[in-house]
């Protein structure tokens, strides 16, 4: 059986504990995973039987064929009409995402189909990584981590964050990405105390903390990764949030283990900000799961029950940030195991750079 | 009154005649238009007195404050919750996008207030584009016309379809672009009739139809343009069908002015092929508007009722895709008036590359 034909597998055991008829899957990321097809419009019917259909448009009937050797190809204009015409007894839908106007719709085509909610079924099998998703996810993040260690031959100060966020992208696509995982957030100065912040035209000065978060995308699979520099010797409190940030960080990529409690990986990030009297400034969250999409299950939160399973791809991204004067923030994207693998391996020190 | 309370006006307008006494936008890109706040995660409550608050995380106070200044803002974790807490009486959600789990939250949340349909209430005020939004587009599609014409400087012929996208993205954010409108489709010879091709490591060679269908992106608006290139002296029946679809695509421009039926745009565009014998080839819809999204309403078809209003952007992108062999897309983004106006101008002509 091939790689896909093994996730469909697996949901269709999942749907068994659903005693549903079938599955329709309607989030593309999701159909992108049971089946393989990359294109940006899509819907996939799984029946308890093991039938698969896979519904697009015109536009991808080419690719569907070549990217879905194991499931028909239905084309249609209307996906979930066409879709609808081979429901029948109870079928499971995506309720998290599915709209209420599409559900409507789906309730008067399927015509007396009882339709459940499959909540995150699919989003709950992505969680565990298999072989082939690890293999991207390392190329994805190696890409990216070599990108940045040659940013960092050449000098910032003077430069643009624009351009210094260009710049880094150049070289995650010389390497071989085929996109970015997400916007590329270059932040300096005081800028670095926004979490997200979007690349402006400030130019990059001595003294400035120089937030980068970033990551390459390949084979639909995201890196994510931050690093905080600083321009020339740092200052007293510059060393002194970095620092506190680096043990936070190493703490919580340190209880990425097998069977751990999300909790207990949320608390060993933050405990550390906290007994430092930072936490007051760490205002994002630890960590998220990462794979097809740049943020998915599981998130790492105190209030997020659950263990963690071997293979499961995070990241842990503790930071503090004071507003108007500048921030740190550290994050890796780690592979859950008996010893955590960090995909991002590069030096968490904080590097000065010219 | 600012750009954004200029337009939470002509949603307050539109709301009244909901009779609802307020309305919650959950849709990113609609709180973007309504607000100028541009983070990844929030919503935006209407009262129809003309109060507005906006929800948002953690992450995004400092951004939201100073991009949001006319309005509140809340920071919350869950901002539906959040949301719920200010909304009595009957409310307008957006039904067309909030999940069916989402929209059930939110019952349970405001406990007995009223939820309509709002339906595509701010999609359709977003047709029209102010001349703020109309300067956005316009300086994303020069970008992108730009990027382009540089590109021609250059040799294909050798280079991979990957190589040409990146070369293409890199000119684009040397120009100014803070991201892409969408993936760079670059396809070349057989890969030409993929009407939605990702870029390979395949090598264009002498003979081939090169399509590149690009876009910048500016302030959140985006810009969307193909044009197809031969590599060498063209064969007849590439020169045959380039010219059939350059004369659709012409007919369907001059059609893009203000008042016009969307049927009768899709019919000037797609009559022309009718005629000349390709229409079977011609898979995908004639155009689709762009704006803060790179599809939005309104979308180009025979079955779409309604007149294109002055100031609307709609691409225009007729084409022609022989499986296995080759294919065709020449596409501008236009501006309707009583003269229709090309943003993306270059010549649609069949240009020999090297």
């Amino acid at each position: 059986m091939d790689l896909f034909g093994a996730r469909r597998e697996r949901a269709r055991t999942a749907l068994a504990e659903l005693g549903a008829d079938g599955l329709l899957i309607t989030t593309l990321v999701n159909v992108r995973y049971l089946t393989g097809f990359s294109g940006s419009n899509g819907a996939f019917a799984l029946g308890s039987d093991g039938s698969g259909t896979l519904f697009t448009d015109g536009r991808y009937g080419e690719q569907a064929a070549a990217e879905c050797p194991g499931v028909d190809v239905v084309i249609a204009r209307d996906l979930l009409a066409a879709a609808a015409e081979s429901m029948s007894g109870s079928w499971a839908v995506e309720t998290h995402t599915l709209s209420v106007d599409e559900h409507a719709a789906l309730v008067e085509a399927t015509n007396g189909v009882d339709l459940l909610p499959a909540s995150r079924l699919v989003e709950r099998l992505r969680e565990v990584k298999d072989a082939a998703e690890i293999e991207c996810l390392k190329r994805a993040c190696a890409i990216s981590v070599e990108a940045l260690a040659d940013l960092l031959t050449q000098p910032f100060a003077g430069r643009t964050e624009r351009a210094v966020a260009r710049d880094l992208e150049w070289r995650m696509f010389e390497r071989g990405a085929e996109a970015l995982a997400f916007e590329t957030i270059v932040a300096s100065g005081p800028n670095s105390a926004i979490p997200h912040h979007r690349p402006t035209d400030r130019a990059i000065e001595a003294g400035d903390l120089v937030k980068i978060d970033f990551g390459a995308r390949v084979d639909g699979y995201h890196a994510d990764c931050t690093r905080t520099f600083v321009v020339g010797p740092p200052a007293d409190w510059q060393q002194e949030i970095h620092a506190a940030v680096q043990a936070s960080q190493a703490a919580g990529v340190e209880a990425l283990r097998t069977g751990v409690q999300v909790a207990d990986v949320d608390h060993a990030a933050r405990s550390v900000l906290e007994e430092a009297g930072w936490l007051t400034y760490f205002t994002t969250g630890v960590g998220h799961g990462v794979g097809l999409e740049i943020h998915e299950d599981p998130y790492i939160g105190v209030r997020n029950a659950g263990k963690l399973a071997a293979c499961t791809t995070v990241t842990m991204e503790p930071g503090i940030y004071l507003p108007g004067r500048g921030g740190v923030r550290i994050e890796d994207t780690v592979l859950v195991g008996d010893t955590p693998q960090v995909l991002t391996p590069m030096t968490t020190d904080l590097l000065e750079i010219a």
